[in-house]
């Protein structure tokens, strides 16, 4: 037996009990006579005590021990004389009697502490070691509740969880697939799944009812700094549903997760349209833990001879509550340079100081009077202290921008709070997006949306515009400005899918091709349905108040797709590559 | 709403409620005035009731609905007057008012009964299909049951779900990987995991202390009958364990499942020895749902002039009890032919009946006295009416014949009885198997497994002989002759690590290129750990009495590894090729 007990265990309880512990030597103190190590596991860290005066053959050799070395002690629980009340353990200590080494360690390339020293780069290469730091093996532990807790509540409601395959068929549209090539049939390759579309979508024709999956999917993309190619989603589809029947059903998820992780209740979550959430907050994807909401001002901004805005598109503001006296020319200056910057975009940034003092200092001052600007305090319910900022143009562009600095502002003044949720259902997105540059629509979410009942006959017989204001049965879940989920009601009538298909660019051909089994599928009996999807590795990262993922992934692969610490990917043996019917062609693209 | 109860909840206590359902049309029939439609969802069937005086319209529309047409109906719960005891339902029937087609269905190309008139490649064709058969669907439901049990347990066990990557690196030893070409990295290529064993080992060392995880894995293999390329795994490690630590744990987890998924309660497993279990079977798996135990003969058998025995290295045979009458002279040759067959291989087969009239019918009687075939009998504890069953020859060649006989002995008496489960540890496999052809050791369990503690010394220093006869600390969990689970404690030092590599013919660059990363992972404190997985989809099969995998997978591929429902594997396009720097090479081997 290696263990009586774990490290994290022991209380003042079990005075004078006999234990023996194993674990990791987190680091050894020399007094005195006494030596003292502190011996950690997954479930703490409890401290050995050994005395040169009692023992002295084995306090020498607790005092040659070394960081992370692996041991096996017995001792008898004792209480400490100075108490740790921080650490669970405190109270208590132990007296070893016994000292076995059961695996040395050479010193670790970085402290195994809350913080350590690594940076990035080696925490990956040497990830056994970053994952023995609490913070990380917290991540871990943290996911493995919230996905437990998921199937929990999933199978009250009935759901069945169903494994649906990972070597499927490649499909050109949307992102790029990872291919995998088969032995068995020569120049034939299979695809990793993006996402288990429409496998779950073939489980609803089957009659399965309520699926749900927890699943690896892969997406070949060029990554960005929180992007992995495998990552985890949450995969839900029920049948015989209509959109209130999705949204209570996950919105009950996510409140059962908070509770149950964080002991935190969310309470009913808002609904709001894509439209207002784009009028009030430029984005699809508000932060809704502080306000600051977008007041669109064509109606009084417009015809001042002020050019600039009588030529924009859309002028629209936000008001900052009471940073007047603190933000001064400089800061004023820093901010436009800030909505300057190339990923940002802004031509310039108009704001309307409301001081303390009654006087109105603005940019544009020259064109509008006291008066003028007073009653713009009014639209946006500005009060003395108050700054507006105002940026015009193009509405899409405008609004993006406005978003970004309304979130910068959120964050300069620390309105979006850690531990402060705010979940927000996102709903009606529309169908189509059409893109210039390609001359063609796109899914706005992806080609097995339906639009909305009352645009279906618009869909089917529409001109472009009317295309381009189709609305979809489609929605978003969003907590403190992170998409964490997102699904939609799906066509499941043969003929829709074939005209969603044509306006997305495919032939007929192309179609039949690549979702042929699920348009055939369509024809035996499909039952109404819809689903969604959650980002499980982002819900991870958000519940815990955190912007990476990687964190939350126990061996994520760095932004060349590069496992480090195993060196993945790398060459194959020519003979594997013979077996596959494949070979090397370094020119590539 | 779509409904407001599903097909299979309603009973008597719900008379006179008006209720709203919808589901597939089962099957419709026509008496007199009346109308009835059996009406199906994943939860039951109830009767719909449509009658011709009261409403022809309506009536007329139900008789028009076709198989598998998918409807909603509003109407009332009515007692039945012609009640169904094999069906829940069967006490009402909805008396319909309203009816709405949701969605046609053609006739679908087999019956959605629970005996299908579907061929295989039809039912795979067409799997959301099949799926809807109960048994298939049932199939489903105690999947995700049993896995949801599975993480249960192991998480009242204090075991932690961690998701290893997927996408590795191609390690050649063992069977053949998938590969996946990196786009980002041209020229190298992922592995998709045969197993999570190198990194469940690595979560080990990063003292994650007990990990388990469900998961896919992938096996590029020439497909047998009942292989899958890919297939799922319940996959585990534990830390700071001995062999009965993890014994006691997963018998738990077996006893756990039974309990609660067949209410059934398996008690202590039998634990055999590998020695034991191939001379008392000739098996690493014995079906211990019946007795007929090997009895070796050597010592009675030899030197009474009868060459087949006297050069043989072994005469073994068994006793089956009261088919002395039962078989006559045609079934004996019937099965000698039997064994006799390619895939059995025994030259021939030799029997001693102890008839019910005392006397002695043998094919060998004119080697052996009566008082020695008498004397064989007490050896085999064999009475009157009762055959001995007698094979020869080289040793692990005549166990395995044997073992196959007394398999096929067990079928034809009915011995291996549906329902009853016979679970059994096999311990301490060999450590390596030497393979006569290649003239090199293989690992009989995997290359991480440990020699059992008192064999270290041997291994490090043994000669061929010493090296062929050590033990593994490597067992495997049986139920009925199948093979559920295996694992073993792992090799934690570096330095016996090597030495395994060595032994299975690595050179110590190879062994660093392809496992350097878990070497040094040892050096930094590596704890004593152990693990097995169990393979999920023999599992759910053999808990149900049935020999193929194939029904307890959603979306399973056929023997060239096809989909054929979804017509994958397929061809790419030639820029998805050219952007993951490979070209097909048709003439490849």
């Amino acid at each position: 037996m290696y263990r009586s007990h774990n490290c994290g265990e022991l209380r003042i309880a079990d005075l004078g009990k006999e234990v023996t512990l194993s674990g990791w030597v987190q680091k050894g103190r020399d007094l005195g006579g006494l030596t003292f190590v502190d011996l950690r596991d997954r479930y703490g860290i409890t401290q050995l005590v050994f005395n040169m005066d009692e023992n002295a053959e084995l306090c020498t050799q607790a005092r040659k021990l070394g960081r992370e070395f692996v041991i096996q002690t017995i001792g008898i629980v004792k209480e400490r004389s100075s108490k740790n009340p921080n650490r669970p353990t405190g109270d208590i200590e132990i007296e070893v009697t016994t000292l076995q080494i059961l695996n040395e360690s050479k010193v670790p390339p970085f402290t195994i502490e809350d913080e350590s020293d690594g940076g990035d780069d080696l925490r990956m290469k040497y990830r056994y070691l970053d994952i023995r730091r609490t913070p990380i093996q917290n991540n871990m532990i943290f996911r493995s509740k919230l996905s437990l807790e998921t199937r929990k509540y999933l199978d009250t409601q009935g759901f069945i969880e169903v494994e649906t395959p990972f070597l499927i068929k490649s499909t050109p549209e949307g992102a790029r697939d990872f291919v995998v090539p088969s032995r068995l049939n020569p120049g034939q390759f299979y695809a990793l799944p993006q996402s288990p579309q429409t496998f779950k979508q073939l489980l609803m024709v089957a009659g399965v009812d309520k699926y749900y999956q927890i699943v690896k999917c892969f997406r070949d993309e060029d990554l960005r700094a929180d992007r992995q190619p495998e990552f985890t989603q949450i995969d839900c589809e029920m049948s015989y549903v209509h959109i209130d029947d999705i949204l209570d059903t996950f919105e009950g998820l996510v409140r059962h997760l908070f509770v149950h992780t964080l002991g935190m209740d969310l309470g009913d979550f808002p609904r709001m349209k894509y439209d207002d959430a784009m009028r009030l907050y430029g984005s699809d994807k508000p932060d809704l833990r502080f306000g600051m909401e977008f007041v669109e001002m064509n109606d009084v901004a417009k015809g001042h001879d002020f050019s600039v805005f009588d030529s924009a598109e859309l002028i629209v503001g936000i008001c900052v509550k009471g940073i007047a006296e603190q933000y001064s020319n400089k800061d004023m200056k820093e901010l436009t340079e800030w909505v300057q910057r190339p990923n940002i975009g802004a031509k310039g940034l108009v704001y309307v100081k409301y001081q303390e003092d009654g006087s109105i200092k603005s940019t544009i001052g020259k064109f509008y009077s006291d008066e003028v600007l007073q009653s713009w305090a009014e639209k946006f319910g500005a009060q003395k202290g108050d700054v507006l900022f105002i940026l015009s143009g193009e509405t899409d562009k405008t609004r993006k921008q406005l978003s970004e600095l309304r979130l910068e502002m959120g964050k300069r003044l620390n309105l979006a709070k850690p531990g402060d949720f705010k979940p927000l259902w996102v709903m009606d997105f529309p169908l189509l997006e059409w893109d210039e540059d390609t001359a063609r629509f796109y899914a706005m979410h992806h080609p097995f949306t339906s639009p909305k009942k009352e645009d279906i006959p618009h869909m089917m017989t529409g001109n472009h515009e009317t295309l381009k204001n189709l609305k979809a049965d489609a929605y978003d879940m969003v907590i403190n400005g992170a998409e964490i989920g997102g699904g939609s009601i799906r066509i499941h009538d043969r003929a829709l899918q074939a005209k969603n298909f044509k306006l997305l660019g495919f032939t007929p051909e192309e179609a039949e091709n690549q979702f042929g089994f699920l348009m055939g599928a369509f024809e035996y009996g499909a039952p109404p349905h819809g689903g969604l999807a959650f980002g499980f590795d982002r819900l991870c990262a958000v519940m815990n108040g955190q912007s990476s993922i990687r964190d939350f992934i126990a061996f994520p692969k760095n932004n060349q797709g590069r496992d480090i610490m195993i060196d993945a990917p790398a060459e194959i043996h020519d003979n594997q590559l013979n077996e596959l019917y494949i070979s090397l062609n370094p020119k590539g693209n």
